[in-house]
C-alpha cells in the first residue's frame, strides 16, 4: 500500500462541499490524508451539537462515514466515486467534552468493495479507550 | 404489545429539541407515534442534504436512530433515557427526490436491552422497495 | 420478483453437500424454496448443539448463511456463486427445545450485491416472537 | 486492563466442551488466553469444513464467537456467563488452505455489555492482510 494520497486535501474539501453537506455543518477538519490511516476531526464547538456535554450518535456516524470515503479516495484517487452500502458502528463510551478524532484505515479493498474501519477517539480519553468503533463497506462503480 | 404510545407527540418534539439538535437541522416529522410502529418523516427540501438530488447516508442513520428512540419511548416511556448502543445499516437504493419515511418497530424489549428495526422508504419508491434497511440496540438504565 | 423458483429443492441439496458440510452436521431442511421467502429448518434434536436445551449462536449463523444463498439462487438460479461479505445476527431470545425455523428474503437484488434478511423462530414461540434476526451481504460474481 | 488471565486453559477447554460443541468439531485450539489479545486456531484439516480448499463463512463466525468469549472470560473471570446479543462479521479474503488464526481483544468491558473485536488470519497471508473481521457484543448478567 502506497503512503503517497491519491487525493488532495483541497480535493477532499471540494468535494465535501458538493458531495458532504453535513460536514460543513458538523465542522469538520481533515487532519491527515493518508492511503494507511487518515485521521479527521470535528471541532464540535457548538453545543447544539452537544446536548448535556456529549456529542450525538448521529454525528458519530456521519464523521465515520466522510473518515471512510477519505481513505477509500486516499487509495484510488477520486475517478471512481464509492457508494456506502453497509455501515456498522458500536457506540463505546460517552463522549466528553472537547474535539471529536475519527482514525480510518483501510480492511481490504478489492475492485468491487472496499472495507474500512474506524475507531474514534475523545479529547480527554487516550487512544487505549475509543469511544466508538464502525466499520463500512463500499462499493466501488466499475472504471 | 400496548397500541397505546406511553409519551405524547409534544414531548417527542420537546425531547429531540433538547436531546437530538440535528432532527431540527434535518426537518423531521413525528408522523405515526405507535408502539408497534412508529413512523418518522425528513422533509429533504434543502438542497443542502440532497446532493445530485439524494439524500446523504448520514442523514439516514440519524433518522433511522431518532425513529428508533421514539418507538422506544412509545413502549416505555420517558422514565428511562435509552442509549444507543450499535447501529447498523444497509444503504439498499438511491433515494429519489421528495420525502424520506423510516417506519420502525421492536424486535426486542428486555429489561436493559431494546433491538428495533427500520425500513426507510422514498416517496417514489413503493412498500416493497425500502431505500435502507437498519437495525439498532438500545441500553435501558436501571430504573 | 417471480414467485417461481430458479432453482430445484435437489439442487439446492446438491449444492449444500458440496460447498456447506455444517448444513448437514446440523440436519437442515429446506421447508419452502421461493424467490420471496425461502425457509429453513434446523431439526435440533442433537444433545450436542443444544447445551442447556438451546441452541447455540454459531448454529443460527449457520442457519441464516444457508438461507440466504437458497433465497438469492431462488432468484438468480446457480449460474452465478455468490459470496458473503457481510453477516450480521441480532439475538433477541434464548431459543428453546424443538426445532429452529429461519425465514429468509431479499431485501435487494442488484447486479453486484444481494442483501438479505432472515427471522429465526423457535418452535415454542409465535411468529412475533423471532429468536434472532439476521441481515446479510453477498457479492454477485460478473456472469 | 491486567495482563493476567483470570481464567485457566483448563478452564477453556472444560467450558466449551460443556457450551461449545462445535469448537470440539471445528478442531479448535486456544494458542493464547490473555486479557488483551487472545488466540483461538481452528485446524481446518477436515475435508469436509473445505470445499474448494477454502473455510467456510459460519466456521469463521463460529470461531470468533468462541475466541469473544474466552478473551471475555481472560478479563471477568467465569462467575458470570455472558451471551452474545450481536455479532458482525465482514469477510475480506478467501482463506486458503491451512490453519485460520483469530486474534480477539476488548473494545469496552462495561459492566453490563462488553464490545469485541477480531482479526482472522489465514496461514498463507501475513498479518496485514486479515481474511476476516468481526465485532460481537455481549450481555453480563448481574454478579
Amino acid at each position: 500500500m502506497s503512503s503517497q494520497s491519491r487525493i488532495t486535501i483541497e480535493e477532499f474539501y471540494r468535494l465535501t462541499e458538493a458531495e458532504l453537506p453535513l460536514m460543513a455543518y458538523l465542522n469538520v477538519d481533515l487532519v491527515k490524508l493518508d492511503p494507511v490511516e487518515t485521521i479527521l476531526r470535528a471541532r464540535c464547538e457548538e453545543a447544539s451539537l452537544r446536548p448535556g456535554g456529549t456529542v450525538a450518535g448521529p454525528v458519530m456516524m456521519a464523521l465515520a462515514d466522510a473518515a471512510f470515503f477519505a481513505v477509500i479516495m486516499a487509495n484510488i484517487g477520486m475517478v471512481k466515486l464509492a457508494v456506502t452500502t453497509n455501515l456498522s458502528i458500536n457506540f463505546l463510551r460517552k463522549p466528553g467534552p472537547g474535539d471529536l478524532n475519527c482514525h480510518a484505515g483501510i480492511l481490504k479493498l478489492g475492485k468491487r468493495l472496499a472495507v474500512c474501519e474506524a475507531r474514534l477517539y475523545s479529547g480527554e480519553f487516550g487512544r487505549d479507550e475509543p469511544v466508538a468503533h464502525a466499520t463500512g463497506t463500499y462499493s466501488i462503480p466499475p472504471s
